[in-house]
């Protein structure tokens, strides 16, 4: 049985987006970074809302609004409502973050 | 931040259902058992879908019709279709088993 953590890349241009379930209401993907961050200054502002934990890996997650991000560790989730405008501050370098993410409409 | 693999009871009377969002479309939990499988004989037969993942522990999980169980170890998943009848056969009485649930409808 294949798991979430197999077949784990180790660099990556991009960060590597994996459909896991694509229904009607709900798609589960999973998210590999490597090191990956957002870009300066961009917010990312999604139509869909997004309940999205880390586990493996480390990230630096902030809500547009808040000072400090927020350092998540693995089993850490953060529930990111449509159009809630976000970013990724930081990725760990030393290995991949692995993330699942369910994204759904309100 | 409170993560999935914070408070994990050792010893349970019943499975732990924690309800982590719970959206019009999609129902996330997180499920923790402590040796705990379905009562003999007994096929879980759901009015929603269920996609579920193992983090921690070790389950045998079985699809009504096959003759073996999967065994899964943390990061397998599967996807359960509703009233597709299922049973877990078994997890590790060793160490809790945290699953992490997404239940929606079709």
């Amino acid at each position: 049985m294949k798991t979430l953590f197999d077949d784990i890349p180790t660099d990556l241009p991009e960060e590597l987006h994996e459909i896991l379930a694509d229904k009607k209401h709900v798609r589960i993907e999973r998210i590999v970074s490597t090191g990956h961050a957002s870009p300066d200054g961009f917010w990312c502002d999604q139509e869909e809302c997004e309940w999205v934990v880390v586990l493996k890996g480390e990230a630096k997650f902030l809500f547009e609004g808040y000072d400090e991000p927020v350092h998540m560790k693995p089993g850490g989730f953060v529930n990111i409502p449509a159009h809630r405008r976000h970013r990724v501050e930081w990725t760990t370098p030393d290995e991949p973050t692995v993330w699942l993410a369910v994204f759904y409409k309100d």
